[in-house]
């Protein structure tokens, strides 16, 4: 393996794979982006609840990452209580089939993982 | 969109998509799977020089789970001082195309997600 390739990895700052991945590969925004797929269009407290075990803080933080990387489209309704909806952007829909590959592979596999562990454990 | 399927999401134990997502969704976990690919057999330390922003201890736990998940292989080779070595099992290289294909759509967007964020920052 070259030096070069492993520093590729090394430069968080400036390495797209690293870079992107710090984003996406995190297990909520990944759980988001699948939920709004299915539901297509949802409310703050419908993730919530979808979830159920993220906090609100850590569900703020999550999808204001993916806002911001255009991800995911936030649209504010101006009516009392306001309405806050959350659907995916062409961009975020343009990243789902890599995420159902990869959800497809862990079905696949999650059996003999789950074994693994078993035998790793005792 | 069915309560179902909402459902299936919020059971983190049962739910194969959350409990494989909650380990192979993890940024430091992508990147050794990688990193190994790409070097075939490396020592703890050299793939701690190749991340550089891990910590010792995270980068332990992450082989840990890497390994009682099936999908790196440690070998202790009894020589003083020992010699330990990490490679991928096949398990862990039937992953690495998914992987691949989260990298390539990474690369492909680099781009527009940091002039997204640029935007959403101002």
């Amino acid at each position: 393996m070259e030096e070069k390739n492993l520093k590729y990895f090394a430069d968080a700052e400036n390495c797209p794979v690293r870079n992107v991945i710090d984003r996406i590969g995190d297990k909520w925004s990944m759980l988001v982006l699948l939920l709004l797929e299915e539901a297509q269009v949802m409310r703050f407290s419908e993730i919530h609840k979808a979830i159920e075990t993220i906090s609100q803080k850590m569900l703020t933080v999550t999808l204001k990452a993916l806002e911001a990387d255009g991800l995911v489209d936030r649209t504010v309704y101006p009516q009392i209580p306001p309405k806050v909806e959350y659907k995916l952007t062409e961009r975020g829909l343009s990243l789902l089939p890599h995420l159902h590959s990869l959800v497809k592979w862990a079905k696949e596999n999650m059996v003999d993982i789950q074994e693994s562990r078993k035998q790793f454990a005792s």
